[in-house]
């Protein structure tokens, strides 16, 4: 028998196998087990939007019905109610069960086919399978990113130094603060804008006109959007539409989105530091599963991701919990090495627009370092939320490395908290000299050429100098933004106001 | 029967199963489908160059003929010819197929092992086979990359300001244009050398002595090279030697090598962006197919890369085609993003050397930012080919999703425009004060401190924040070389111009 | 028989085959080829710390003993010893067979569950079955990163200019040493720190209290760590603990932790490059093999990673040796092209803090550019270096390719090393005028203000503009650190230059 023969043969019988097991796979969303009202919104969708449907085609939603969900082990359990909703037992979560929830309390609810849709769906929505997280998610810094924003006047000063309009008038220069799309572009794209219905309008679709609302502010995923049911935040932000992998949410790439920026450098430290190095060249190897619940360390994966070390229910081979999933991720980070602008306690509620430093103003510290500490984490939470943390450490490391690890951290902390104090005694200089015009002389503290250069001696380099410690991220911590930049910055700020001493005394 | 025997038995059986696979996958490139020419190639350079030939023997073209690659319906064919080309039918394309193709008009054509073969495989070559992209490509604006930088005065003084060698009198700084070897390293790395067979020269190779060319310019594979035949342009710049591969050339990192800098961030956008989130995540998963055609959203892939937008024939799984292919990717492209130093509406012809502005200069748009009109494409066909990378969108996405995006981005056009214009002003002042030296003066704009300032404002900062509105790359339109450093530079352009204005004036 | 049913039948036939294999697979780590030693550390810490137990188990290690890996035919060897060494013979190499080696000569030794462990496993360690390569590496420059770095003054002042904290007094800026804390969090995170047993300590553990070394220093994997037995080097700085695998040190995401910033911008120069490129795109081919030895260019892969051009065994598919396996990584470097300041030939001992320029600076190249040649390899060692190197190349490549390659980069070398030598006179001038302060006048030479541009003028931007030309890097020549950035930096020095001339004589 010739090879090609039999390859022929091997071959067909490849395919026999593919061919019996393809109609269980594929068939999935063609069974009983999609809702009519959903069926409804596949007839067209699949013509219209077919990316969107075979994504959801291939998600765990389209194929397991919430009830089939709820009879796991607790453990391996990925929804997180009581009792099955009312409605969603028997059948998979389409279209409609998402779309058509709670029409009463969705400003963007408009008549679309014969039924009560919502283009927004939100952590209300999810919350029909998934209130655990929902409920968790909602007292973590990020639900309520946008007020936290937006909500803080001084921040707000930030948003427009950076993004407002600047005009020439021929002799000088103005700024304005920007318009709400600039700012949708902007901060907003990660913080999450605010959706307001403001019309609905009629539109020419590829199935003839119709009525859908405007919202502005919209297209939006951030994870502090206002929604138009007032709840707020974006599961999608992680859990990218219309898959909603879990796969993806563990992948350090999703971060990426908002924690790249030389702000929040977390991805690219990442990526440099030996868990990042471990992830890129061995996370393709068959041993690593990104679906696994619970998540076992050393057997489903070789190094932690993002995800790994903060928020993912974590076990060793032996079943040993390291870590109890939460998506209030504060729960295992004491420090916010994010200086604003020293590294602090972390804050205690999830509303930080409520802070006030010694001297009234919205800041977790004071210019001169104080922590606003009623506002934040009691010395011993810190202690107790590091130990949380550590817990996924030693899942690999010994105790010394991991003590060793710590202590290095949190000198780093203490360092760099140290070059902002230089940096800001500076910039109080040229205040007091009226050189530029700060706080106390009413102007906004960011906008100035010092004052500038002040923000990004904390907010990028002595962050990222952070960052570099936390994760082990080498040249992040020197060369790349690292404190090269923090004293090469600070000297130049020295050398400016001096010039500016200098000419304007003249 | 214990375990590790049973484990014997079935690996056994695996291996039987390869064995009898194995010659009809390796046979591919030993059959008698290989011309009598490229065996004579083969016949040394499996030796001498291995790497090559195994890339090549991956390849589809080792695998299927001409012929038989015509025979595939329409639109799964990777082949545009009308006819099967004379001669090449028969045989696989192999090394003699490309580098002995049309001696007469390729300058590089030598005496080598008894034939008559040129090293640079050009456009016109591949054209043999693939007329229509051939033909496309001549019309895409990177077809004329070379004469676009190098036929334009002023971009040439940016060259020169870029990296001209500078040379301290020990009073004061000049600069030259910098030399061919240079340029060849630097800007036409990616715009493509002008190739010129300087002289034969013997060169000791591993099989002895041997007549060879010498070609100036020679290795590079910019998109717009000026090749030895005439024609303008490499395939190979995205279709990756020697393995040609579609996969390669629709992934995402093929595109980085030329559109990472701070000029053009696209795959650092990409990367941050939803898209490239999901393309990180999930590439690997058994659904995706790099390499089908068409490529069908949703069930080849669940994300697009660079290529779904621009170029590939994409399908929904109906068969619906969602956008035809095109090598001339202006087709998909109303507006140019990258400003020069406006973004403004994309040009009409692929030359754009020809351009002139309302005052002379060979710039898209005045200074002002009145754009050239007549030589960009009118507001209809901008239109018309907005809707055409549209209907890519609307493939996954609903249409007040897509109109919102674009709205948006279209605001931020606008609004980056007016600080580019805010920029410039202030440059004219100095301009106008004798400060620096700009054209009306006779000056090089490019290559003075405030001029300086001012092109990283439009090339990097403006730029960045574009690309970042177009694909969703949120903190490189803020604080990573965005909105924040746009505005930063342009406080300090007007700082510098004050302090010039006092020390000038002493 | 329904789909589904068929279905079932096919799945438990799959999992038939994986219940057989299982045994084979799980089982090595509980066969009688661990020590009893090892299964002692196993009891505890498969519960204490499962990461690195796991990660053990899925090691080459952990699977072959050093007797039947020395049975392999001699090139695809991954052990060097002559005789297999004595009580290694017949087991795997586990916890003990590392961690409780040469007890005697190291300092952190410690007795732990009845045995003398030690904590930090070193080279020497690792040479019982690497001798060649622990040999090699020794030899190598990295091997001596933490003296170069530490025992050169020169290099000291630049660790203090980067680190070193400031102090502002109300007039002035004061500026320190670093302590060792920020060291080993800065540089020696990479270099290597110093590390010594401060104490024994007694911690809690999840086993109870034990006695413990505290060590400073520790963490640390850097290349050139000065360890507890007095050897130098952490093997495990590539050879990612506790998998230790090939595939891990073969891809260049290991070497991004070290080679990344914008001083040795390596891996990013790498991975825009068309090898980076093929290696993004293409890795998860089948084809490629990240773990065979020799490896097989062609076969194994398709683009070279770092490893493939600097370290690996490289054969043809025909058997033939394109470059012998060194971790003496000089040996196919010809150009040391991270310039200090120029770039120059290779140093001829890997312990570069005996050098001394010709003005008796510790640099290889004196201020005016002239080498340092009686510390540097011979014009003859360099070619016959660059000839080793391009054996590489020549595995895919052209001779008129390679050479034209060389050509470029060599050009590149002495442009770029002409530009260093401008922005070098300019600062010369601003020593002799006083206005900044340098080593003759018994400065530190990189803390200043126009110092520090001078130090990025080559470490980063000259610097990025070699690895640019070496790679194929494109935009990282040009506007992404490289020529534009170089220009406009010598520029601003100049103008910086002058401003001081005007407004200190004042």
């Amino acid at each position: 028998m010739g090879g090609s023969r039999r390859a022929v043969y091997v071959l067909a019988g490849i395919w026999v196998i593919i061919w019996i097991l393809l109609p269980s796979w594929a068939g999935a969303q063609d069974s009983e087990n999609i809702s009519a009202q959903t069926r409804g919104c596949l007839g067209c969708h699949q013509t219209v939007t077919p990316g969107i449907v075979s994504d959801w085609k291939n998600s765990r939603m389209a194929k397991i019905t919430p009830a089939a969900a709820s009879e796991k082990p607790a453990r391996q359990r990925r929804v997180s109610f009581d009792s099955v909703p009312e409605n969603l037992g028997g059948t998979v979560v389409g279209c409609a069960e998402c779309h058509n929830l709670h029409p009463d309390t969705h400003d963007d609810t408009f008549s679309h086919g014969g039924t009560d849709v919502h283009t927004v769906v939100t952590p209300e929505d999810c919350a029909t399978c998934h209130p655990v997280e929902r409920q968790q998610f909602s007292q973590n810094l990020m639900a309520e990113a946008y007020g936290n924003l937006m909500d803080n006047s001084l921040y707000e000063a930030l948003i427009t130094a950076a993004s407002g309009p600047m005009k020439f008038t021929g002799t000088k220069l103005t700024q304005k603060a920007p318009d709400a799309e600039t700012n949708a572009d902007a901060c907003l794209f990660c913080h999450g804008t605010k959706l307001k219905v403001e019309k609905i309008e009629e539109r020419d679709t590829a199935m003839g006109p119709m009525e859908m609302p405007e919202i502005s502010g919209w297209p939006n995923q951030g994870v502090g959007r206002i929604n138009p049911d007032g709840s707020k935040g974006s599961c999608a932000a992680c859990h990218t539409r219309h898959r909603f992998s879990i796969k993806t949410a563990r992948k350090p790439d999703t971060c990426s989105q908002c924690h790249k920026g030389p702000d929040v450098p977390a991805y690219k430290v990442y990526k440099v530091s030996k868990h990042g190095n471990i992830y890129s060249a061995m996370k393709d190897s068959e041993e690593w599963d990104f679906s696994a619940v619970p998540w076992t360390v050393g057997r489903d994966m070789e190094a932690p991701t993002c995800a790994a070390c903060h928020v993912s229910l974590l076990d060793s081979p032996g079943g040993r919990v390291l870590a109890e999933r939460t998506h209030r991720m504060n729960d295992r980070l004491g420090w916010r090495i994010f200086g604003l602008p020293y590294a602090h306690a972390h804050p205690e509620s999830a509303d930080t627009s409520i802070i006030r430093n010694k001297n009234g103003l919205p800041l977790p510290t004071a210019l001169d370092g104080t922590p606003a500490e009623k506002f934040l984490i009691s010395e011993k939470t810190r202690v107790e939320r590091t130990r949380t943390m550590q817990q996924v450490c030693l899942g690999c490391h010994s105790s010394s490395w991991v003590s060793g690890h710590f202590r290095r951290m949190e000198h780093t902390i203490d360092s760099t908290n140290a070059q902002t104090r230089t940096a800001t005694e500076i910039l109080q200089k040229a205040w007091d000299a009226g050189l530029e015009s700060g706080p106390a002389a009413g102007g906004r503290p960011f906008d100035e050429t010092l004052e500038r250069m002040w923000v990004e001696s904390w907010l990028f380099y002595a962050n990222s100098t952070r960052f570099a410690s936390a994760m082990g991220g080498a040249d992040y911590g020197v060369f790349e933004n690292g404190r090269w930049h923090l004293t090469r910055n600070t000297r130049e700020m020295m050398e400016l106001l001096e010039l500016r001493q200098k000419t304007e005394n003249r």
